[in-house]
C-alpha cells in the first residue's frame, strides 16, 4: 500500500494541488525526499503557470495522477547542496524545468536530449525512479539531482526569468536544431501566446525579420510596439494571407488547438520549415502536394535539454531577453488558470511563491 | 488562332498521344522547332513509363492539354547540336528528364534547383517559352536546351538506365538533401514500385540498412533476394510492424495513395525523417504528438535539379545502378497502362521507341 503524499517522504513541504479534473487548485500537504549526495534543495520563489499545467491539472491528456502540483518554470536559491555537489552553492539563484531525471545512460541522454529520454522523470505527475510521484513548483521547495538543476545567469530577473524554462527553451532548442537562425531570413510565429511571444523575441535576438501570425487582430498594435515584431498577419484576412504566401523562410506554430496547417505551409518559400510545438488532441491535415513542390518540411519539437537548456538562459541574459509577465500571488492561481483558458494574459502568469505560499 | 500541332513548328515528329480522358494512346503527327543554336536533337531509343504518364494521360490531376504525347524517362543518341553547343557531340547517348526550361536567373535557378524554379517548363503537356506545349518522350525525336540535356556515362544500359531520369532522381535528390545516406543508418521504402525499387537500391549503395515497408507481402522474396533489401515489413501484420516501432532513421515514402502517416512515422527514431515523394490528391492525416515527441520530421521533394541529374546518373554508372525493367514495344503501352494501373510490373516499363516507332 502506497504511503500518503505527507508521509512519503522525511521533509514535510507545502503547495497547492489539484485534486480531480476540475482542475481547481487548492493548499496540499505532501512530501519531499531527503537533500542526497547529488542533489540540490531549491527553495522556490517564482513558478511560471505553463498551458501544460492547466492540461495536467484537467486531466485533459488524460494522465493525470491526483493529487497534482504542477509547476515546472521554477526559480528559487539553493537552500542546500549534497556532498557531491560543485556546481551550485547555497545562496545562488538557480533553475528548474520541466524535467528532473532521465536514465542518463542512453545514446539520447549521451547527447544531452535526456528531455527525449524514454525514462524521462518531468518535474510534476511522473514517476521517480523511487517510484514515488513528482511534485512541481507551485510549492514552497524542491529537492532535484544537480544533473538536472540550471544556473540562472545574472541580470536576468528571477521573476521574467521563469517562463524561460519551459516556454524559452521550447522555441528556442527547435529554432537551433532546425537551423532557423540564420540572420536576415524571415521568420512566422504562428500563435501570441507564452511560446510565441518568446519566440519573437528570441528571432529577434537571432537577427531574424519576425512576423506574428494570429487569429487575433487586436494583438497587433502590442506585438510590433512591445514585443518588436516586425509585422502581424490575421489569419482570417485571405487578401493579406495570399499576398503574403512564400514569403516566409521558417515558422514556429506555437498553435496547440487543431487547426489547418496549409495556410501556414502557403506562407513558406521554397525549402521553407514549419516547426510545431503545440500538442493538438487530433492530427492535423498535411498538405502533401505543397511540401513536395516546394521541397518545405513539418518537424516537431519538444523543450530541450539541460545543456541546452542553460545555453538558452545564457543567451537570454545576454541578449537581455525574458517573458513578459503578469505575476500573481498564489491564492490567485484558480483565478489565473481561468483567464489562462481564454488566452487573457500577456503573456505569462507568474506566481510570486516566496511572497505568497 | 492556334496551328495544329503538325503546322506549329518546321520539323515533322510523330508519337503517341492521349486525345482525352480515357488515356489510351495511339499514333500522333506533330512537329518540333528547328534545333536552334543552344540546342541538341535526339533521337529517342529508350522512354520510361513514369506514373505520371498515365495520371496526365487520363488528366488525373486536372490539367492535361490534350493531346498529350507522354514520356519523360528519355535515352537517345544526339543528331544534331546548334552553334553554341560544346558540352554535346552528335552520336552521344544522351538523357532528358521531366523538365526541359526554367527561367534560368531567378535565386532557385542560380542554386541548380530549376525544378522548384516557378516558371519550370515540363517535357511533355507544359508551355514552351515561345507558348506551344510541348510534347514527351513517346515519339521519335526531341529537341532540348543543352542546359537540360544529360551525359549518359558510360556503363550505363541505356534502357534500364532510362528510369534514372525520373524515378531514380526523385528518390536521391530528397536522401541527398534531407540528409539521408549516412552509412549504417536504416532506411525505410514504404512502397515498392518504380520509385520504392530505385530507393532500395541507392539506399543500399549509400551503406544503408534497408527495410522495405509494403502492402504486398508477395514482394518480400524479391525485394530481398533480388533488390538486395535486408529486411521487409507488411504494413497489415501489425505485431511485427510494432516490433520495429523507433527503429528506422529514415523513411523514403513513394506511396502516391491516400495513406496513414502515424504507422509510418512510428517507425521512425528519434530525430527521424519521413520524406514523401507520392503526391496524394488529399491531404494525410499528420500525427503531431509523434512529431513533437520524438523530434521527427516529415518533408517534401520532387524530381531533382540538372546538376543534381547529372551527379545521380554518375553515382548510378560507379554504383552500377539501373532499373529493372520490362522492356515494350510502342503499341504495348496500352496494355502496359493498365498493368501499371495495377501496379503489375517490376519495377518499370520501359518502351523501346527506337526499334518499335
Amino acid at each position: 500500500m502506497a504511503k500518503a503524499p505527507e508521509q512519503e517522504h522525511p521533509q514535510k513541504a507545502f503547495g497547492w494541488a489539484a485534486h480531480d479534473v476540475s482542475g481547481t487548485l487548492s493548499p496540499f500537504h505532501f512530501s519531499r525526499r531527503e537533500n542526497g549526495a547529488d542533489d540540490v534543495t531549491v527553495k522556490i520563489q517564482y513558478c511560471g503557470v505553463c498551458h501544460s499545467d492547466l492540461h495536467s491539472a484537467k486531466n485533459e491528456w488524460g494522465f493525470t495522477n491526483y493529487p497534482i502540483v504542477p509547476g515546472h518554470e521554477i526559480v528559487g536559491t539553493v537552500t542546500k547542496v549534497g556532498s557531491n555537489v560543485s556546481k551550485f552553492k547555497v545562496g545562488e539563484p538557480v533553475g528548474v524545468g520541466v524535467i528532473v531525471d532521465s536514465c542518463r545512460s542512453c545514446e539520447i541522454c549521451q547527447q544531452d536530449l535526456e528531455n527525449y529520454c524514454p525514462e524521462t522523470v518531468f518535474t510534476y505527475n511522473s514517476f521517480s525512479k523511487d517510484k514515488s510521484i513528482t511534485y512541481g513548483g507551485y510549492s514552497d521547495f524542491i529537492v532535484v539531482d544537480q544533473r538536472f538543476v540550471l544556473r540562472f545567469p545574472e541580470g536576468l530577473p528571477l521573476d521574467a526569468g521563469a517562463p524561460l524554462l519551459c516556454a524559452g527553451i521550447t522555441v528556442y532548442s527547435p529554432m537551433k536544431y532546425y537551423g532557423m537562425t540564420e540572420p536576415g531570413k524571415h521568420l512566422g510565429v504562428a500563435g501570441l501566446g507564452g511560446l510565441g511571444h518568446m519566440a519573437v523575441k528570441l528571432g529577434k535576438a537571432f537577427g531574424l525579420k519576425v512576423t506574428v501570425i494570429s487569429s487575433s487582430p487586436h494583438k497587433e498594435a502590442e506585438a510590433i510596439q512591445k514585443l518588436g515584431a516586425d509585422s502581424f498577419l490575421v489569419t482570417s484576412d485571405s487578401s493579406t494571407m495570399k499576398a503574403a504566401f512564400g514569403t516566409m523562410d521558417y515558422i514556429i506554430d506555437t498553435i496547440s488547438a487543431v487547426h489547418p496547417l496549409a495556410p501556414l505551409i502557403s506562407l513558406l518559400r521554397m525549402n521553407g520549415k514549419l516547426v510545431t510545438v503545440g500538442l493538438p488532441e487530433k492530427p492535423l491535415e498535411l498538405p502533401i502536394f505543397s511540401l513536395v513542390l516546394g521541397r518545405k518540411l513539418v518537424g516537431g519539437s519538444d523543450i530541450g535539454g539541460i545543456k541546452e537548456t542553460q545555453e538558452m538562459l545564457d543567451f537570454c541574459a545576454k541578449h537581455k531577453i525574458a517573458a513578459d509577465i503578469e505575476l500573481i500571488r498564489m491564492e490567485e492561481i484558480n483565478t489565473a488558470m481561468e483567464r489562462l483558458v481564454k488566452s487573457d494574459v500577456k503573456y505569462r502568469f507568474v506566481i510570486d511563491v516566496g511572497n505568497s505560499l
